[in-house]
């Protein structure tokens, strides 16, 4: 899960960028699924979050070349814009239970 | 999503009363999914991941007798050792991608 921070303004930008990204990921192994979550209290407040089979596979996509190229994709402008919220801006969780 | 923090050694004790759980909320209408996410760097933090249909759904479940009788079925004493993080414990947000 990375936590992103976006003035208001850009939030449907960045929104946008993810519906048009390149659609690499889905094709990687353990890939579960993908989703965007905009907080309802506070917009500035954009949540990536993918779900993979384990963590190797997660970590395997990390540092694929598709994983860079999705990032080389990002409009400059929209890129100096989004700010990562604290360091720990991407944090990794097991599912425990469902 | 509700962020809890739970003392390490209560950490399996935590998970375990979500796996014995009711399972009230299963049969509510326009309920997706619940998951438990645990912090792979942090024990102590424990994330409670449910998706609905939409916002009015899940108000509806949070507002029924369901939802009170899922929170009174804790053990006090897990209860008790369950802190909230911040005020805010309780996050909504709308996938608005996926």
């Amino acid at each position: 899960m990375s936590r992103l921070r976006v003035e208001v303004e850009r939030s449907d930008d960045l929104i946008g960028a993810f519906v048009r990204r390149a659609g690499l990921v889905e094709f990687h192994e353990g890939f579960v699924d993908l989703q965007v979550w905009r907080s309802d209290h506070d917009p500035t407040e954009v949540l990536m979050v993918s779900r993979w089979r384990d963590k190797d596979a997660f970590l395997e996509y990390m540092r694929s070349n598709d994983h860079r190229r999705s990032h080389d994709r990002i409009d400059p402008v929209l890129r100096r814009a989004i700010k990562l919220e604290r360091l720990e801006s991407m944090v990794t969780y097991q599912v425990v239970a469902e």
